[in-house]
């Protein structure tokens, strides 16, 4: 098996107004395939930066449904058959039964808007039960995550090619943060991080992501009963909509010691 | 049937350091789901940004490998019995035979390395021919695009919450703009404005993107015969070897009156 680096170094041709073209060094992040095999059949292949497979094989399980803790997991390893290190095995345990034409992906629909939004989020909250926690944090640690994630972004401060997520405990201590290419998963690998090592549910814990805040990532921590929310950038009219209705905590535009607060702002301490 | 808005406005609460949590009205980018039915069946559910659905859908299509020009379509219209608006069908001419089952999302594997990525990009080229383009453009043209991509990018300016993507022509001409919260939908909707406005193959044009350029952004491109995409941020590495290999321009980081060009510089005139 080759061990495959998160980041790869190219000579590149750089430009800027009123200089010539010069060729320099830049390192770009990893991109390239991962096949997840659940009980050696074929489940998803997604596009993932190398590194953490199996948190982000055990973490995409968990946010689409098939799975709730760690001991449902037998083994997680890389494909016998398989040289590339891009198919990864999850081996459930005996009594876990899979019912892959049921998952929620395809349960979009509802019969009373047909597709829509509401239906949506009817479909996951069939299989994911609301957020129910005691939580709250106060502003002042809220607008100091930023700068925690920021110190853990080494690929992207190298590439600038990364997203990243980040689970945060009540007291602000970071609990794990990964990057990749792919911002569900950046999330999907901390979420299984949590999942592997018998942290969940992460009932008193803050999920920080480097971007913007959608359904699906609100989903992928609703899967992880996260009441608590954060982004550095817009979050879009379904994940506070999805929010409100999952009983989550989602702040925004979280950056520069200034934040907006989208949906259940009784879990933050203004004073 | 409803028309859908590409933003709501929400009430929120605002807070910075030093002062008090105010309410604020704040614009979102909406999110829904669309479904694309094709001769009635189901094909795929993407969460997107309502408005311009029928671009949405031809693209998609395209990009996909269903379709390779406009009169492969018969009709694009909203599903009668559907009033959400959230469900589109697309109707293909009788001698257009879609094989579901050999679609290129399926084939990622090849017999040399498994599954990696040449494997993808070999499976891309089994459906898309390499870019043949003797196009040629300035560093200069370039470095205007940032400017002129940003005049269109009218929700993101409200919002902050959107993807943009634009084709521009070998002088510098806008022929679309889109937006989207996917950034693949924004893609896909200005080449569906291509292909439903006969406009294909662009091979004498330049995709513009807001973000990072992915393998699958690069996969778009071709798809229409694109041969520079530049995109503001970083490329990752399958981006920048499927360019490489399917003779693609790619430029990157294209902001500030500055940029790295990954593949192919001789279409860049730098005098």
């Amino acid at each position: 098996m080759k061990a495959q680096a998160s980041t790869v170094s190219r000579r590149v041709l750089h430009w800027q107004a009123g200089g010539k073209a010069v060729r320099v060094e830049d390192a770009l992040a990893t991109e390239e395939p991962l096949e997840i095999q659940v009980d050696t059949q074929p489940f998803v292949v997604t596009m993932r930066t190398p590194g953490h497979d199996k948190e982000l094989a055990a973490g995409f399980l968990l946010t689409e449904g098939l799975i709730q803790s760690r001991k449902q997991i037998l083994k997680i390893a890389s494909h016998a058959r398989n040289q590339s290190g891009n198919v990864i095995d999850v081996f459930l345990a005996p009594d876990v039964s899979v019912d892959f034409a049921s998952l929620k992906r395809n349960v979009y629909v509802s019969s009373s808007c047909g597709l829509c939004g509401k239906a949506s989020i009817e479909a996951v909250h069939r299989h994911f039960k609301k957020v129910k926690s005691g939580m709250k944090v106060s502003v002042k640690l809220l607008a100091s995550l930023p700068g925690l994630l920021r110190k853990e972004q080494a690929t992207f401060e190298l590439t600038g090619g990364l997203h990243a997520a980040a689970i945060f405990d009540s007291r602000g201590r970071l609990l794990a943060a990964r990057e990749d290419v792919g911002r569900h998963n950046a999330v999907d690998k901390v979420l299984g991080f949590a999942l592997l090592n018998d942290k969940l549910p992460l009932d008193r814990h803050i999920l920080m992501v480097s971007g913007r805040a959608s359904f699906e990532i609100m989903q992928k921590a609703l899967a992880a009963r996260i009441p608590i929310v954060a982004a550095v950038s817009a979050p879009s009219s379904l994940a506070v909509q999805f929010a409100m209705e999952s009983r989550q905590t989602l702040v925004g535009f979280l950056r520069d010691d200034r934040l907006n607060i989208y949906s259940r702002p009784e879990r933050i301490r203004f004073s």
